[in-house]
């Protein structure tokens, strides 16, 4: 596509400007900044005009973790902390493939109307229909048109392994399939679906230390290695994960990835809550990158990542709303407000708060960084992709005119995304997406469940007593 | 009015069922709910029927803490702590009528447009014009028809005496007028505008004990008692105002509070950050209310206020926004949402944790009790009055059909509110305010000011070595 924003507020260092943009097919082509108040065109018009006077823009954010399919169990899970609220998820997990399609569709809707032009799905498999749910949310980012980094969720242990022993005999269970038929399933899915000039991509994704052997990490290795695919997995979002690991490997989880060979500057690792000081050092050497779930981490009282130590150790760190179940939105904006100001009071220092366009650069750089691609994306500059967004300055959540920026992330943006663009394709247009019929995702959607609660969950009722014990609750 | 709500789907303690609900002017005059999955009519209809079928019925919440005239500032404030953030708020707050009025409309919509029926505005007034500041305010709130309670927001001690001085000799100036003129345009204002039965209400409502002195709280009792005012304050929002009332008194705030007789069951404080354990009993003893500013005390870095330990000691807790320029939006859904989540990380008991259930009872009836009128408002009931909202259970985020307010409450609801009512009249009708035109407010939003960042303060720059100091900031 070949268009031209004009006169678009951007921010420069001083404050705002205006700019002219051209792009040309998938890649930004010329831009040219306004002097002063002068508001003829800068540069010449080519294909399409939009009028930029009354909106602001932005390079397209990263939702940097997320599990799509977590959207049909949304507002449902009582408030329990991680090992007790995964086993409701599920247990009340087995879904269809049109399901993963509508939920994929759903995330990918809510992140493009926050910001978002990139999504990484750390996407829950179907027992046994494994490469039937990636086809399905391939087909759903493919048809709207996002940006899509797809991380299958694998593991090879059972989901009671995932809390520590504490001194308790205790035996697990096998998980249904094995290590190597993990890895082959996963060997099918980048051939047919790795395709990162099309914008899907194939990452590896073992769920974390608390559920994967060594053998299931040195095997995503090797496919990474081999196919140049991104890495990604959960690490220590709570602090029975942080005890497990001691329990396992006698020293940090992190340490224990980094003797794997799992962390480098493609690695993007989700919450990271309970991470050391010496932990945080090996993060930054690895060049791996954090991403912050605040909205989850808060939900389910994981804690609060240390992310002024991130930021002050050089790690780079992104945003991410996680998935639907424990948030229980795909809103990217709230994702990064919340991510932003829940540090302040970690810290009574305000001059290493974090600020509105430190967050905004967080979200698209931060996040594209984390992907490997910071030399293709994640800011307005000649060559780089056009993953953009015109955010509209008259909503009315975003006046009075004031600093928009600030405003955007400290403020409670709805309806604000004007228009959005992934490879120069314009996919969201006033406020719309070009190629999805809302009323129909909503009909299909309404097709589904009902209206209710209080369902008893099993798991629960298997693990709570243990898990009470190891924790010290009395 | 009279209108019959049918179908209307609500909470019951098994789950959820079906109401028919009739309303007679300003009241609940009759309920119905549906046996099983019966659909047929409960209630004979009357006035206008309102279908149901896929809304959630809940009472209105309470945005029981606000200071509309911040709208003007929202987004501009960089990350700063209170002391500081306040120095530059009142440099850049002088305002006129006009804007008073703007802004008091965009508070309430926001309010109402989020699931609030009732709206605390601890008004900024300006300096040389309060009577008109609260004139213009009353204007607003009786168009849009949403219930207001006005606190002018009064104080006869210059800014500066709000940081503790830490051992230094400091003078702090006058402020601009007496003790006894405040409270002489109190009375006025009183006389003039407090008119509870057609849902504007004046409180009394001293800044805190950092800007004012024992007359003025000893004043404001009076004036309460002599009108039945209700009364409101901010109280302990940050470390800085625990140190100083030490300083001031000697012993803590709340007690001091509690010798003046300022603090009962009509009190409702903001923040309430940084109390002690006495000073949780005290608030228990007296029936006082705490108004929980979550996204204010994050952006502000106050800390996190101990919700669980009020909840536990009894102390009835409500939900506010706080102004626009320290958070910087009005949505209360988004002030419930993260006011209940946060606080699972202060205790790794999740027995303790909130549930949305109890969410939106406290933002209800939390709300209406620190307000005196518990009996009157807050659930739905025969005989209370019909302050009401209906949610589109269609709307995309709250799809998929699982708990609609468990999703409510953790998701992130957008055009989520379908219906509302005050005093029995319909002031929103399918999303839209019937009695504002809002691409009017828009205009008029957009008439002033510029888009822009980086003002300097003069404020800043004075207060900021001294505020370092004191507080131990290298």
């Amino acid at each position: 596509m070949t268009f031209t924003i004009q006169q678009a507020l951007i921010a420069t260092e001083e404050g705002y400007g205006r700019i002219d943009v051209q792009i040309e097919g998938d890649r930004i082509e010329a831009i040219a900044l306004h002097p002063g108040t002068d508001i003829t065109p800068q540069l010449e018009p080519r294909g399409t005009v939009i009028d930029g006077s009354y909106k602001l823009l932005l390079a397209g954010f990263v939702n940097a973790h997320t599990h799509s399919s977590e959207m049909w169990q949304r507002g449902l899970i009582p408030p329990y902390p991680l090992e007790l609220w995964i086993g409701e998820l599920h247990e009340f997990s087995p879904l269809n493939p049109q399901q993963i399609y509508l939920s994929a569709l759903s995330t990918a809707l809510e992140t493009l109307l926050s910001g978002g032009t990139s999504v990484v799905d750390h996407l829950v498999l179907i027992p046994g229909q494994e490469v039937e749910t990636v086809a399905a949310a391939v087909k759903a980012y493919q048809e709207i048109g996002i940006r899509a980094f797809i991380g299958p969720l694998i593991q090879d242990q059972a989901l009671a392994s995932g809390i520590p022993d504490g001194g308790a005999e205790r035996k697990h269970g096998q998980f249904y399939c094995t290590t190597e038929q993990v890895l082959a399933m996963m060997e099918t899915v980048v051939e047919r679906f790795h395709r990162p000039q099309e914008g899907i991509s194939i990452m590896v994704a073992p769920t974390g230390i608390q559920l994967c052997s060594d053998a299931l990490f040195q095997g995503c290795i090797e496919l990474s290695d081999r196919h140049n695919l991104c890495r990604h997995a959960h690490l220590l979002e709570t602090k029975a994960q942080k005890l497990l690991a001691y329990e396992k490997y006698g020293f940090s989880a992190v340490e224990h990835l980094h003797s794997l060979g799992y962390l480098n500057e493609r690695t993007s690792l989700a919450h990271c809550v309970w991470l050391e000081e010496r932990d945080i050092k090996i993060l930054a050497e690895t060049g791996s990158t954090v991403v912050h779930n605040p909205l989850s981490n808060l939900r389910l009282g994981s804690g609060i990542a240390p992310l002024l130590k991130y930021r002050q150790a050089g790690v780079n760190v992104s945003f991410g709303c996680d998935g639907a179940a424990s948030n229980d939105g795909q809103d990217l904006l709230e994702a990064i407000k919340i991510g932003s100001m829940l540090h302040n009071i970690t810290d009574p220092d305000y001059r290493h708060w974090i600020t509105p366009r430190q967050s905004v650069e967080m979200a698209a750089l931060g996040g594209v960084k984390g992907l490997g691609m910071d030399g293709e994306m994640g800011s307005v500059e000649v060559g780089k992709k056009a993953d953009l967004v015109l955010y509209d300055l008259t909503s009315l959540s975003l006046l009075p005119r004031t600093d928009p920026i600030g405003l955007l992330v400290t403020g409670r943006p709805t309806q604000a995304v004007a228009d959005v663009w992934v490879n120069g394709d314009r996919i969201v247009s006033n406020g719309q997406p070009t190629r999805l019929d809302v009323d129909n995702l909503r009909q299909n959607l309404l097709q589904y469940g009902e209206w209710t609660t209080n369902r008893q969950s099993s798991n629960i009722a298997q693990m709570e007593a243990h898990y009470r014990q190891v924790m010290g609750l009395s």
